[in-house]
């Protein structure tokens, strides 16, 4: 480019202003460190990223060394359906598959079970058998990719459909990455979906925890989960003191399965709620990883760094979501997002303009993982570590998170821990009371929501929503039918015989499982046998 | 609510983490203080919100007590059809007035000149006339509301109808609040829209400055603007150093017009783009309120703190939105107005999804428009003044920004001053210099847009985009066309004379335009008188 001889750049400008400048530079190309800190060296309360206790990260160089795992939750229809829907998120650069089950495979019921009419295939993928699993990751390398699996009282059966699809695929269960959700307490808690009483599921949830540290060393065999809690209706600090404590449960759960605390800890792995608080929610996260760092090594003593870890998946909130002016939520969606990330998130879901009409249509969920890309790769946050640490109000909410879930905390302690605390119906109640509260805050306007209780407006915005189709639910029932009638009748009441004395003889139930499905029991089958060993659970009631 | 005899709720809980807590609390009632800041107090550098030199904001309270202005640009058609959207806009919730002019209009020219073809009411809303904008504001009650209007060259000439406009309802000029956008420096050094050169068209601007101050002390004359600088390509630092030299050339106008520093200074305003970069947009403007504090008390020895305060109105970057995939723009847009507002800007526009195709339609705007409420009333950020304060990231770039414009700015005065620099083509080539390498990272992919460099998809979405019907031109011609031969010829012709007189003596124009507008003067005919006075510009040429 030629200089005019009348106006000669400045020397300095064109150094440190150059978009051309090496290295990590904002858009205007001012030079950015990796890590920006006090003065004096990192503080001991919140450490470096990286660094004991983690407040401001789980890794060091966290997003220039690992982008957050772009995982949209996805499932409907039949195993096929669901399966061209993965393959198009994939080829749009999403990087982590999460699955959505129906309401059916969510409670351990087959198709054709009277209890699923109405419900296969409507709000995920419908289920039954181990060769629905294959179908549903056809032509998706299960070693190349990380997948979540969102299914909590039929985990196991799932789990050891899992292994089967993969064994398909020639891969070992040593190779697969990914998490399934497996918190029952959370269900206890919020979701209330189960299939058998609190602590047979904690046995079953220890026996996977042990399964999987022996097996499938990679892959995260619970993700302890805010997320309902607080759709429910609990606050920021609620979540994160029932969470924790589901955390502290799940810890004791391994114990009393005979584990050591460093051979299942590090593959913990959380899943929290982002709402509408912008600042809240970081500071949240912040506190979330901060008290379990504590947790875990000073009161569970383990040794292992990576013990200390609090590695989390984050959703933006459903409830946040509008029907009322639906593009309106591509902004709060957006917003809620980068909260998550400025809170150090490991991999996010970033919900669909459209989910309170129905799942996401395609086009609304590209959008949705498109908002994620545009923060990862346009806004330019992702290249400093922790950005706002130091901020006096962010240490400072930090702070206060941290102190008002810690005496949540202490109480579930007192009463005995979470267990207990459930079966009396402990933080159900708070929740309860507390959704009650912010319902009587919103018809005061104390909450404002856009839309619906301000800003409102005759007309209605028209999107296109996804229509599941009718002939569903028919074929998934003429295919598990026709799988019983296919397979070999006696090996099949064999293995659910297997299943059956495990149960009761507390041996490791996940094997049996796998041998089951291989020999074509159903998911129904499975569940039903939990639940005639185990029995029903009636729920303590809440508010 | 009952509680249960088994599990007491926790006091502490129940008293601080209670949804009802009166005050400032989070989402989750944690309560909040107005302010944070170190344990020391305020640091010199940054002082409190309020406090000079102003780095955390302008106001004590910000948003709390003063939430910002939320200003949607709008303007197309015929003054009827503008007139529409705007209560369209208020009926929505939008608190200030921003008008859009067609480029006739900006450009000095009535609909029936033959440089308006095809031009006329296309990009904006057209003006011929002080009749036209009467209609403009019909039903708008001009002492209730604040009004923008984003006009340069022929500015002079649209502040006089609105006095007129005004006038029609009764509202005398003092009680008028608003802004006209009147900044010519960056006319000539990015948009190039003008009507005469660099010096006579700061002349005018003085004479609109003195006219302002005295007779509609609440308006402000000007609105120093760095938007259209950073759209032609310049990096957020020249955006920063220019604006801020522009202004310190609009004091010096000023101060050449005879007036006190401190009888206009506190009427000058500043308009931003905000791209991308989010923390980088953040600093921008943290930086260049304490530069300009800075400036006018220790360069121009301000008294009055008034003077000292850069108020700014904010836009996202139009240059930032795609026509590919045109949802992702609400993200974006979201995005970007979240930094707006944790700068502090006092006034936002919010770009509509669709204005890389169109204009935007009512719809998209109102999307836009709830982007804006959303942050307001659902993310909780505007209760905290400057939330970010103390963050060692974002006051390390605030200084870096800071010491990276001021170098530009000393480069700006060796040169003898921004007119100097302008007549010479600094800035704009240093702009252009910027733009293409902003255009060479971009097509290295060193700087990602979704959609167009990374994440490209053969199918678009559709969106419906707003038509400007054929027919306002013509109408618009034969409104001039009638209201100049309603006229007093003799009247409007010697009005015109009087404006060619203060042309060339000197004598404030601004009383003169007012009385040629009263008369039916039309605006191309008084920019005419401009152009046949002062000459046209011929641009030095840039890059």
């Amino acid at each position: 480019m030629s200089q005019s001889p009348r106006a000669p750049s400045v020397n300095a400008t064109s150094s440190h202003l150059s978009h051309a400048t090496k290295g990590l530079v904002t858009q205007s190309g001012l030079p950015l460190l990796p890590l920006y800190e006090p003065e004096g060296g990192a503080q001991a309360s919140l450490g470096r990223p990286g660094e004991f206790p983690f407040t401001r990260g789980v890794y060091e160089t966290m997003y220039r060394g690992r982008p957050w795992t772009m995982r949209m939750f996805a499932g409907f229809g039949t195993p096929a359906q669901t399966n061209a829907r993965f393959r198009a998120l994939l080829a749009k650069g999403q990087t982590g598959l999460s699955t959505a089950f129906d309401m059916p495979t969510l409670m351990g019921r087959d198709p054709d079970d009277p209890q699923a009419l109405g419900e296969v295939g409507r709000e995920g993928v419908a289920i039954a058998t181990a060769a629905d699993m294959v179908r549903l990751f056809d032509g998706i390398a299960l070693n190349q990719v990380s997948t979540s699996m969102t299914v909590n009282a039929s985990a196991s059966v799932v789990l050891a459909f899992y292994v089967l699809a993969a064994e398909a695929q020639g891969t070992k269960p040593a190779e697969l990455r990914g998490t399934i959700q497996n918190d029952m307490l959370k269900e206890f808690i919020a979701q209330k979906e189960w299939v058998t009483g609190v602590r047979p599921s904690l046995r079953i949830i220890g026996d996977m925890m042990a399964y999987t540290s022996r097996a499938m060393p990679l892959f995260h065999p619970i993700s302890i989960s805010g997320y309902h809690i607080r759709e429910a209706g609990a606050t920021a600090v609620q979540e994160l003191a029932f969470t924790l404590a589901d955390g502290i449960g799940y810890v004791q759960c391994g114990l009393a399965a005979g584990l050591e605390v460093d051979a299942f800890a590090p593959r913990l792995s959380f899943f929290f709620d982002i709402h509408n608080d912008f600042f809240e929610e970081i500071a949240k996260l912040r506190a979330a990883r901060r008290i379990w760092a504590r947790v875990m090594r000073e009161r569970f003593h383990a040794q292992e760094p990576k013990s200390w870890l609090l590695r989390t998946h984050c959703q933006t909130a459903g409830v946040s979501l509008t029907a009322q002016q639906p593009l309106n939520n591509v902004a709060r969606v957006a917003l809620q997002a980068l909260a998550a990330v400025l809170g150090g998130t490991q991999s996010l879901h970033t919900n669909s303009l459209d989910e309170t009409y129905a799942l996401p249509t395609e086009e609304a969920a590209t959008v949705a993982l498109r908002t994620q890309q545009i923060i990862a790769d346009e806004t330019g946050v992702a290249k400093v570590a922790d950005p706002l640490g130091g901020s006096w109000f962010i240490e400072s909410l930090t702070d206060q998170m941290e102190a008002q879930a810690l005496r949540i905390m202490a109480h579930i302690d007192q009463m005995g821990g979470i267990v207990e605390a459930v079966e009396q119906g402990y933080p159900q109640r708070e929740i309860g009371n507390s959704a009650y509260e912010f319902q009587k805050r919103i018809e005061r306007q104390e909450e404002v929501v856009v839309g619906v209780n301000r800003y409102t407006q005759a007309e209605q915005s028209r999107i296109p929503t996804l229509a599941i189709a009718p002939d569903v639910e028919r074929e998934q029932i003429e295919r598990v039918r026709a799988a019983r009638a296919a397979r070999n009748a006696e090996s099949a009441n064999k293995a659910l015989e297997a299943v059956r004395d495990a149960c009761q003889s507390g041996e490791n139930l996940m094997p049996r499982l796998v041998e089951a499905g291989r020999v074509g029991c159903t998911l129904g089958e499975l569940c039903g046998v939990y639940r005639s060993v185990f029995g029903e659970y009636r729920d303590p009631g809440g508010f």
